[in-house]
């Protein structure tokens, strides 16, 4: 079938076959149906949609497009984590070391592993890669073999894709980008699914963010995803479990690079742990632990082990490894953190009025870091790893006039404008007391 | 606005300002906005539409993006006719003579002028360059200075659209045939009328087809293309009418380039005419004279003068005229006739039982003048001006036993498997009598 005739059956909304899928992605890949027909096509998915079959084979498609992982041993359990993505949604590197941790207690070293290839940054969204990258020599640019070793030794690496890692989805999601689809469900499911197939994993976890912040604003689309993302992937033989978790208020006490990085040190250490990140951390954890028990562990006993854990602070042990096993200076990162507080400019947002505060909308936060420079708009730009926010009080808690609410880390004077202006924007102040409400709403399981 | 945006906003529905769809075709023309942000925004249009106001600003942003016709002279009235197309449609070829003899003898030389310029045929539907091709050494490549000398001495021209001839048609149809979009009626209308208003015409009639061998199918599209595209001509300032005329069976007896063009100078010099043809021409013809008197005669009134030059036959002049001052030797293509009849294999079709041709496919016809290597599949493909189908019988006709309905030249003895196919295909046989159904099915006036 030629590439006008499979946009054109897309386009009707008809249903392809597996061979006509498996023409549009090789030709597609060696070049010959174009980049314009490639775009058309999404956007016909945009509309039409993928039936649960098509989307089977395009995900087995994308993800064998190129490299993956390969398991030398019979009998570690491989497990993962993806978050569809938020502001101050620092999860992966809390989780990392404390599962890491809480598996090689329970079941002793090398018995499971965790092969992370993570993202950055888009829009207001901030990336993983880009939070690790604050600790000065951090390299996510992995090799191949490079990160091999490091899972052989230490049994988890933290890694940007390699150029040979998944290229559909590589190729694909660029088009996306520059064509306004990446938005559509299906493309999305397959997209994020195919990177972690091609990890090869036994089991995976999904955080499907919820709310103003999250990239689906209406929960019901951030229900479906998850549950479409589940059903996928246990179709392609991984054990899959998903929590939907508010991204309506940004995670944790701080959004931005360098800042994130700090809090999950402060987690792990146990000198400060926001209420939202404890019980998204814990849940996920919990989740990992249990699947990776081959659910032997029942989740409410994965979740005491990581509490245990948490309170014994072994992991930060593996959180420093983390760092140093891949050229990261945690001590110059220490130092760093005062030099965030002596060459930034910082603006302290002070309630004008006593109350309780209401809401910080998660997307006037994650707009403000990134038209700061504290994001990217293009995956070209270089973002600020210093700009960012610290709140002092969060949803629910009271605050006195005059007290001071978040403070933001910025660079030029100008911005003083816009950021009184988001946050304008951002906080709404309450004359009576708000209920706290739980951040996990629900669990695929 | 950024062009991921444009798409955004369009695949929302959403409807653009005249600066947004200023920055959308600027910024494609300097190649900024590259090729699959466009065929991503042509797929939104294609889901989403545009409104009038949007195909308002497109057309003009379209017609102005090269070099338009200049108008010399205060008092001439610049006219031109186009069709939707179909098989068998040869009518500009006669128009252009007719019309011109008509004018000429009711209000004396250079008072009105057809300044036409056409396409190419492409999937089943033939063009009237190709037609025009057929004889030999005619030229359609004319440059804009040759166009404008012979419109200045003869009243018309028939010529291709040149490189700098409304561009951003050019290049977004090509794009639209790579990516399953042609078929959108907005994006059709504005690229129909572009090319009509960079002739700078003051009148237009437009002959929208309907039926199986239209590019729109459904009836009630083609009904609603051809008003949209009055209105858009009208709101540009060109006075315009259109038809609807039957395209369920091919247009008069001949089908094919060199064929059609033999109808032509037949149907022109008196010798045959086959009714559908007739009736199609002169409503055609008349209603270009109407306009062209600037509408002081009636549309029966010029549709009067009409007939009467058909019956004296003048226009055959004009019609020698119009090959010879573009390089065409009319000599040449007579003699060709004989090498058709030599050359090529035929096969004729055969009636199996006495009865009433009920039907004839025209899409099945025009598939098969394709396959047979008269067509041409991407824009680049050559033709063979002989391939092509003459019918003895036409739709409503008596036919006996064993008698002939139509004869195909081809030229691969291998081809008689397909040929006998589409014909099946093609032709309905009834036992009961068919009444003869009128061609012109209605008008927006």
């Amino acid at each position: 079938m030629q590439a006008k005739e499979l946009i054109r059956k897309k386009r009707e909304g008809l249903e392809h076959n597996p061979k006509e899928l498996a023409t549009l992605v090789d030709t597609f890949l060696k070049g010959e149906l174009k980049d314009y027909q490639m775009a058309a096509w999404l956007m016909a998915v945009f509309f039409k949609g993928l039936s649960a079959a098509e989307m089977h084979t395009l995900l087995q498609l994308m993800w064998k497009s190129g490299s993956t992982l390969p398991r030398r041993h019979r009998n570690d359990y491989w497990i993962d984590k993806h978050s569809t993505g938020g502001q101050g949604d620092k999860t992966s590197i809390i989780l990392v070391p404390l599962v890491t941790a809480v598996l090689r207690r329970l079941f002793g070293p090398h018995c499971a592993r965790i092969p992370m290839v993570s993202g950055r940054g888009l829009g207001r969204t901030g990336g993983t890669l880009d939070k690790l990258e604050s600790v000065p020599g951090f390299r996510t640019d992995l090799t191949l073999d490079e990160a091999m070793a490091l899972l052989e030794n230490n049994d988890f690496f933290m890694m940007a894709q390699t150029a040979d890692f998944v290229p559909a989805d590589r190729l694909l999601y660029s088009l996306r980008d520059a064509t306004a689809t990446v938005d559509s469900i299906p493309l999305m499911a397959c997209s994020i699914l195919s990177k972690k197939l091609a990890e090869n994993v036994d089991g995976l976890v999904l955080d499907a963010k919820l709310g103003c912040g999250a990239h689906l604003a209406n929960p019901e689309d951030g229900r479906k995803v998850a549950r479409l993302l589940v059903d996928l992937a246990r179709g392609a033989g991984v054990d899959t479990v998903a929590i939907f978790s508010r991204m309506d208020e940004p995670l944790g006490y701080k959004v931005g690079n360098h800042l994130e990085l700090e809090e999950c040190a402060d987690f792990l250490s146990g000198t400060r742990r926001e209420r939202g990140l404890r019980e998204v951390v814990l849940n996920l954890a919990g989740l990992m632990v249990m699947l990776a028990s081959r659910r032997k562990l029942s989740l409410q006993e994965a979740i005491v082990e990581c509490e245990k854990e948490l309170e014994e602070c072994v992991c930060m042990d593996v959180f420093r490894q983390m760092f140093e096993s891949q050229g990261g200076n945690w001590h110059l990162f220490e130092q760093n953190r005062g030099i965030l507080r002596s060459e930034m400019k910082f603006y302290v947002a002070k309630s004008p009025y006593p109350g309780y505060l209401q809401s910080i909308n998660a997307s006037e936060v994650g707009q403000l870091i990134n038209e700061l420079g504290g994001g990217r708009n293009a995956k070209e730009d270089s973002i600020d790893p210093f700009v960012g926010i610290e709140f002092e009080r969060k949803v629910g808690d009271r605050i006195e006039k005059g007290q001071s609410i978040a403070t933001v880390y910025y660079r030029k004077l100008e911005q003083e404008k816009l950021i009184e202006h988001r946050l304008t924007n951002a906080f709404t102040i309450s004359s009576s007391a708000i209920a706290q409400s739980p951040w996990v709403l629900g669990m695929v399981e």
